[in-house]
């Protein structure tokens, strides 16, 4: 008697009895048990928290959804960064429009080649949460080389004068009625985003779940609408776990895009200080070749964003990706 | 554009987003929003935390088991100490099995009889915890009255020389194997417990849940081993909003237990310092006066506590109450 | 090799991996582990569905809101019915308003005195499930004694010239724009059911949650109605387990409703065929003497249901009790 | 009055209250919303039931875990078959060590070189309630080609003599103390199964999670298993929705594994019937050039699986592909 010796089993309770839920879709909810909840607040836009999870390390929430998760973000942003740059020549300039979470802007920043960085991010509480909290990008935000504006990415490049080598968009999906649609438009494209690029500038964007059936949902209707305005358009995709889902990107440009694994390899080993964890020649390779189900889906595709159209995309919605500057 | 004006939907969607959920039995689950995780730790024997929830403010959870919440223990400590301290005609020493939490001693020290109160419990590092973050529980554990005894219940009982006017059990369950099944047993009652209650003194304990079917896993077992070894036993019982249950307390005493509503509410005036907020004559009037279901089942009941039989009782089980002391 | 032993782990995970959940409030979440999902449809006004859970057998279910469960739905139909009928001195004819699941009628039928039922519920097809699945109501839909009317409650009694010796209130709960509303005001009290009524005629409603907290969301409010318009109001209550919660019924008159338990007991024998499980003369005692707290608050209620106010309840909301005559 | 509008937000909570739930990791948990519990049943080494999920229809599950989804289900059975079918000369002959779900079969028997399929899964219940249950692959079950064994895996391929074009490894992952570790083993592979393989006959397995931290579970040591005893060993993955991770398999054989994509899709236009959903050259192409994280964690796994020597895979483990024949 007196020695009360606690099972494994209720330890086990104990450690599962907090989570974070996320319902990726209305009918799929993906959950993480937590450590604790690290900061919570709302600004002018969103709501805002970031929290220590078993799963995935420290997870950064906007408005209920997850945006970007310690021990994988590496996937994200590396592939968001990098395949555009190594494809340009010499990137020395580059605009992000949002990224306020500052981890576009690190990744960009291990290019020797790279001399100026703008990150265009309407929300500045949230740039300012981000500063304050994400350790990871500290060195980033302080980095010589970083402008920080506060505003509408669109107005910011209509009124800027100057061209960039390459532009990033690291904003929400597309959503009828969501903050960033007039930033996936043709119309957009073309007036206002190309003829910021210099003449074999390169536009890079995040472009939604990328899965054999969440393609749909915006990915081939970016891809579609990128086709009317750019030559060259490559599409490519990642699975990230912590978003339970494969992610897409898309590269366009009116030069060529057409670097093999080799080559890439050697430009990393040149310009990007560090070692990537994720992508190489090989990854970039593999992750442009889409499964055939992708494939013909993106060949089908026939929609473009206009004003006046918008595909709804669930979940990784309007919150997603929240460097929102529409 | 450049306007976001966040949702309800979405501002909702991350409300609830974080959640602490208990299973009450094997297929029964219940789950609080949560604001924050307030503290966790581990001591020599239970892992412990301080959550805070959405609908039930703070709550101590030991073993991954809800212990107490701050909207509603009153219920459950007002119900355990008052009966059976207005019972007796001038309870002036008081012991307590447990109750490391601090809010049984809160609710015997306002008392105006009450002279010394032993809290016997034998997890030290959970009465830190409580002490350093249950700040209602502050004065009592400074109070004068108040002897705070690291030990388990029965050593100290059976080493222990003085009697006590009211004996209150403030315990985990009495699961076969469980830190605290000794406790509840017949002979604990007998040759351990009784002789240490003066002659007019009052023995009450939590006794598990109490609901129209949950009343079978220990309710009436404790219910029927105290009829055993007291003239006098009164069950009582009520409905705990974060337990999701009806719970139960059970008084014995060899001297009469008949106050009745008019005769309490007097002498909650004349003794009690403060204003209950649950408790008052009529309360305990209906609180004992159970309903038929349980009542019959309470009567048929054969089986008592001995070191050789054992109930188990789901969930509210091993660290349930945690001021364990077996 | 070739004997694969399926540890009770794996048993047990595969045996919680289908749950039912329902937000009982916002921040609070309950679930039940599904044996399986027996029967779903959606009828002009709502969805239903009958369920097979483990907690507590099957249950029904409308708009996503539990209704009632097989092993406890005796608790609530058992407090709505009886008190009135055994109140009153020889109830013969008898009005529902709502009810269409058929068991408040079969407790209704039980009573030797009762010669005309008359259930009045506005949604054909959920009777026609109820009929259909609900076994144990089977009998009292085939009472000769019952009339089935499809009917907006309010609508059937103004039209109706007899008069009830009680009339049982069976319908969800007054949200503000719910379906039930008007069916709890003053003036319907006033005007509409209280000229239907015999002249010791008694009227009884089920009143919503009645726990320590959620008692003011409709509760105290039907309370304070109700004194606006009968000499005598009795209000109690029981806990549910399958509810989560506390559960209230009011019963008013104009004729004194003062039978003490003994008397409750001997017309329980004298008028109701078969055995009640959990009402009895000691059961509607202590349910009809509420604690402090929400005697207090019932007594302090300033609010009075008119076509003009109305009070939000969460969840046991437009869908409970689905009796909907609206 | 009288009217009732069920609202958009009733009906969805109906939508969402049943749920299926599993843990992938002790950590995470992956839901699906259910229409129904078609099945479920146990066998005499598992529990086995069919779902009908919102998100991916029919799902079988068995002891608790996601074994394949209906909407998804032909990523891992064409992933699974065709490769291996593909990259060998004249495919004849196949033995499938499980299957009973028979999706396997149904892939093999697509193949017009393909005469004979031996499928050796030890659980004839499991075979049976698929065979009942699984419309989808009911042809396959009757093909004249297919000869069902119930036995276990290694016992049959002991006692036969002839030898197969092509083995496939259908199994629960290698979990030590599981029911099919011994199937993943060095000596089980160099004694037992590659004397069972034609000269040029190819051996091919899942090979458990394979993302991008998930793959060091089980995957990069079947991996470096199979590099002990096979001249040509090919890992290649995909992402499955339903299971909410990339998925492995590696392929075996002394002779060379190098058909480019497009001899891979001259072939499939040769030699399989009906239209491949996910896998053509391209996709296996991509499918077969792994990341840089997982690129260079298989070719630094050190470790062997051999009768003494085992590594645990959470959750999609003992029970995951049930075709066990341990």
């Amino acid at each position: 008697m007196g020695e009360i010796s606690p099972s494994n089993g209720q330890v086990d309770a104990r450690r599962k009895s907090c989570w974070y839920e996320e319902e990726i879709e209305q009918n799929l909810r993906w959950c993480f048990a937590l450590n604790s909840i690290l900061h919570t607040g709302a600004t002018q836009y969103q709501d805002i928290a970031l929290l220590d999870t078993k799963p995935f390390g420290k997870a950064l929430v906007i408005d209920g959804k997850l945006q970007s998760a310690e021990i994988d973000e590496f996937i994200y942003h590396e592939s968001l960064v990098h395949p555009a740059l190594l494809h340009h020549p010499n990137p020395e300039s580059i605009f992000i429009m949002g990224g306020g979470e500052g981890s576009t802007a690190r990744e960009i920043l291990r290019h020797r080649t790279v001399e100026r960085v703008v990150m265009c991010d309407i929300d500045e509480e949230v740039v300012e949460f981000c500063k304050s909290y994400l350790v990871a990008n500290r060195d980033a935000f302080f980095d010589s080389r970083l402008e920080l504006v506060i505003n509408d990415a669109r107005a910011e490049l209509e009124k800027s004068e100057g061209r960039y080598d390459v532009i990033i968009g690291d904003l929400a999906d597309p959503i009828e009625g969501g903050p960033c649609y007039q930033l996936y438009t043709k119309s957009f494209y073309e007036d206002t985003l190309k003829p910021r690029l210099s003449d074999d500038g390169i536009f890079v964007t995040q472009a939604g779940p990328a899965g054999v059936f969440s393609h749909t949902e915006v990915f081939s209707c970016i891809y579609n609408t990128l086709k009317q305005v750019f030559k060259f358009v490559v599409p490519y995709s990642a699975h990230i776990p912590s978003y339970a889902d494969t992610w897409g990107w898309i590269m366009a440009s009116d030069s060529p895009l057409t670097q093999d694994a080799e080559e890439l390899d050697l430009r990393i080993r040149q310009r990007i200080k560090g070692e990537n964890r994720y992508l190489d020649g090989k990854t970039f390779a593999s992750a442009s070749m889409l499964s055939k189900a992708v494939r013909i889906s993106l060949a089908n595709e026939t929609q473009v964003y206009t004003e006046g159209t918008a595909k709804f995309i669930y979940g990784h919605g309007a919150g997603h990706k929240f460097q929102s500057s529409g």
